[in-house]
């Protein structure tokens, strides 16, 4: 481990963001990761506001994320921030990750990566040139059982694959509530903040990320069926797809913002020849492995049989739940764990290098792009 | 009721058929229903040992249905059966019920409900000109909670319907054991005997119904994706299907046999605009209803806050779990009760009358009929 | 098999009784038995419009037991009941009971077995002296998973036992409802019809009786905690009881009828040196093996990994529920299967005679008496 | 709030300790609180190591509590520690905790609180003398969904209660592992570290805590059967308790270290004249409310219908699951906000003052002193 803590900027996440205090507590858990500065909203007003209720020295504060990489960059290599974690709408993922990048910052980004699968491309140069590392915050599989997951279907103890079902059922958008107090609805709804997608590309996008993380298997061609369910709804809230994966398996992608009465409970099934694995949400320290011609059994976090991606990323004896923050601290350490070893020459552990980066985000724009595609479309399939 | 039990008798069922064994366990449980006479296999030997097997005197055991129709159309009316129960494959349904209608015998039969969409039809006439009952064995809807579910549904308490997920995922077709031991596999994946679908013919029918009949909603058009997964097999084995309503909500359809290591889990969720259900097979006598503003409640078979057609269709206190079973066996009993006030001259119930017939048999079939057409089309939708 | 159904003749079950009904579909469900008479409450009337409604011809429909035993034992032996089902408030179990087995009638009998100890210790002579089986309905140990989870420990894979936890939580009887309309309430709360314990008698003595089923110990010593909860109520509403067997585990039994909401959620656990097993009647398929260093297993009625007990005692394909009705059945089967064998004189097999008796009656007896005692005393200890 | 993070000291916690490892990240979560300085093992050197992993500076790294508390409290108050964690085993406690009180720091201690009564009546004093804050780490009145069980308690909606369940089965010292490399089972089992008792000091105090928290009542007597399995152990590893509260209601407390596959789902149900109540660790987001007259109804963290206590304490929106390190962190930031609020001289929120403190700590240990006392006695009853 480096001798010091690594230094984390933020870009969004002013107070009321639900996202970025997520981000925060997450970098925090671990003890890896210090905050020191950040520029948490368009409002400097509000950006020094959020700063001092998190006892950041005001001058670490910044108008914006353009002042802030610029004078970031200008202090001495051990005081500036190692990287920067950003945390803002779609619309504003891109420029500020760019600079980053350009000026030698490492990069933490929510998700979907960007605005569009042009800026992801784009992106993706701009990493491969940097040579910088980017954490893309795809949440769900930072869950120990959904990497141990991974991890039997890569053992081949399912056999081959032959069918998946993924699943993200909410009921949050039930009602025509954009224009009010929720700011997550209001610029998830709003075409010029998300994109072309909302149910798909909030959490479409994870469903489909975890398809593709579980089963190491990529989609080849979709057919959907995308919805704007609830009247005046300027972007999809609902939608079905049907997939096929590039080993012939095939597969049902399920997302929904009406399921009214629905909390978060992502979920998947995958079946091989020989047997079968269920995890989901709700339940996030169980996996189920059921077989052909045995008793299922039940995995659970810090319980035996466990691969050592399951174990590295487990903070306490089983029976004592992690949930959603260890989940999303998860990504963060094995950002973080890497990073330190780039930073002391070290060989850092594969079980570190396990987190979803630029390759995730082009997939997830390109998911994006193709499933509004398919869902305007008579044809019936969409090539991926 | 009647001053004597109804007399059934059973086409099919001969010793090792499942399905058979099934229907008589059923059609016995309520003690309103004597099995009289059986043509049990089309092998004479065959079917005289299972008649015997079941306590039935000789000459009431016949080497035929034709037979069996004949001579029991010729007994007294105080002895001849009311009714025939046909539980052969799916080839065998449509001659003993066009049959069993012409010499006046009401008819019980096993779903679906005929070979071909062509049979269905014609078998519609014949009951509507016969002006007797038919009883299709759409097991599922006799479970008590799916009748509340239906109830709720149709009360209006989850306001419009906007989503609709079901699915019947099983594994025991993973392997290709057609050819063997096991009579299930073999005819089921038999074309000449199953008809022109497998895995959507045995449950994708059972979902689809179960779609229909909770919802009060007719679905009107698809896109399915129909799969064959082992090698080999002669039928489909898997397959997923977009759903769209009458009333503009949309849905999915899952049905698997190769799903390694699940049962027979059928479960169905219904979202309306205020609130949504769930029910699955493996916790059948629990009906989960989500609230958007309020907590979820459970409903529980023999519990607080049912409607009169669940609490028609359970026999024993709540927490001494029903099953399977006791669902088959509310069929045969709204049908025998139905049956009874028939021949009493009384006015059945309502909730004797709600047992699936002739119509959801049509729809069954024109669903199979579409599902693989849409399957094998590169158009995105089939109507229905 | 018998190439004829055994003829059942009941004593009590009369119209709105709960458990006659139940025993009459239990007895019909596999068509092994026919219901031929009854004597189906003390009023005539009221037997007489019972068998009326079971379709029973009126000469086999008896005032009384007394006159029952008489009459039918008049009958040509290929006419008259082969065994008599006392489905009776427990103060008129014995009287019945003793007669029919004078008059060698073989009896299925609900549970308790009797009044008091005293009866109980008679009753057995009387079974031992006439030779005749007896069947006592604890129902529970007819569940397939229960039978399994017995052979589980019987087979030493969970080492030796140390702990048993086993708990039957109701809430019918949290309010004072007594004197009114529920019959069950009414006479389980009389110490004139139920003996000396309420909660004790009705739902503890189950637990017990599971309890030494699964493991195959017995209780040496107790400790109990008795309570009338509700005011005014004449007999015990809830009790928790500290056990210690005969191998030196230890456990705790709990059984209440004021546990507000709860409805019949027996359910046991068992602790060995090298894993422990779960079963509750809530999920009653499923039976739990958790194991020291192993994923815990999952077994499943009608699934892979069963042992014959389990098979034998199974209907249907894993997946489609088997419940309460199921389980009280298996014990009319294996009772109807043994005494078919012992009529053709041929070798019951071992799953056919593990159905609980008079010794299981004894057991349970003892168990009311000594829990009673124990929760009157200030000493720590009964022996049982 | 503070226009700082308050300053933390430590003792014990070394390298390989859980425990101290769970109150970092527990204290590190919300951001409120900075580990400055440590004590972490009794050998120096092993101190030193902790705190450079820690990246706390050297000067701030002591090779003992006497020496921490004596040269914090010598530092400028703006530098000093406000206060310590101990996290020490239980003969370790007292003494650090006293001083520091001495010393004028504010407490977090781990339970139990002490050794023995007599020093926890002792550090009572201190407590009371010193006008200072102990918090005392009974973790599970941290979650969400057990401070929403207490409110539903107090609030009356269960009627007055009659029975509580408590129950937490373990089963990681079922084998005879002292003596090993596990640090925990080596001092847990040790009475010289422990004290008088091994399971029922370790986790049976955890039920008690949670019985008393819940209900809102006072145990006042029990009768216990405690148990030493494996043999050698030196201390019970497996206990029951039959208790009784001062309202009349009466209960349950069980809890065993040999419930081998068991890993640490602590369950406690309570019951009321109207409705009852379920909450277990191993799905902490859910409070099952059982009533009467009325379905179920299932409340989740962050969902609708809760207090204000569940509202306080949940991060992140409903589906989200939170854990055993928010339930931790819930305790640290209560005891943070409470002490800011002292430190600015304004009142805490009621919701800030609901964390466990010295007076559950005396009782907890009144406990553990009367439980180990009744396994030992003839005695049925001993008061508590």
């Amino acid at each position: 481990m480096a001798n010091r803590k690594l230094r984390m900027g933020m870009v969004g996440g002013g107070q009321g963001a639900f996202i970025g205090a997520v981000h925060r507590i997450a970098a925090r858990m671990d003890g890896l990761i210090d905050l020191v500065c950040g520029a948490f909203s368009s409002d400097p007003a509000k950006s020094k506001a959020t700063g001092e209720s998190l006892f950041l020295s005001a001058e670490r504060v910044y108008g914006s994320f353009e002042e802030m990489m610029e004078r970031e960059a200008a202090l001495p290599a051990d005081q500036r921030m190692d990287f920067v974690s950003i945390v803002t709408p779609n619309h504003l993922h891109f420029a500020p990750a760019k600079l980053a990048l350009e000026k030698g910052f490492h990069v933490v980004l929510d998700k979907p990566m960007t605005f569009s699968l042009q800026e992801a491309l784009e992106l993706e140069k701009a990493v491969r040139q940097s040579g910088l590392l980017l954490c893309l915050t795809h949440t769900y599989t930072g869950y120990p059982m959904v990497k141990e997951a991974r991890q039997v279907v890569l053992s081949g103890r399912l056999g081959r694959i032959r069918k998946v079902y993924v699943e993200y059922p909410q009921g949050w958008l039930s009602e025509h509530i954009e224009g009010g107090e929720n700011k997550q609805a209001n610029w998830r709804t709003d075409p010029g903040k998300s994109g072309m997608a909302g149910c798909m590309g909030d959490i479409g996008t994870h469903a489909f990320n975890l398809a593709e993380y579980v089963t190491g298997l990529k989609v080849t061609r979709l057919c959907a069926q995308i919805n704007t369910v609830v009247h005046g709804r300027k972007l999809d809230d609902d939608g079905a797809v049907l997939l096929e994966f590039e080993n012939g398996a095939t597969g049902v992608l399920m997302a929904s913002q009406i399921a009214a009465g629905e909390e978060n409970c992502l979920k998947i099934r995958v079946y091989g020849e020989k047997g079968g694995l269920e995890w989901k949400q709700d339940e996030a320290n169980s996996l189920w492995l059921k077989w052909l011609h045995e008793p299922a059994q039940l995995l659970r976090t810090g319980g035996p049989g466990l691969s050592s991606y399951a174990q590295h990323n487990t903070r306490v004896p089983a029976g004592h739940p992690e949930g959603y923050l260890e989940a999303f601290a998860n990504l963060y350490r094995n950002f973080a764990l890497t990073l330190q070893a780039r930073l002391q020459g070290t060989e850092p552990r594969p079980e570190w290098l396990d987190f979803p980066g630029v390759e995730e985000g082009v997939r997830g724009m390109r998911f994006i792009e193709r499933v509004i595609e398919s869902g305007k479309t008579d044809k019936k399939w969409v090539e991926l």
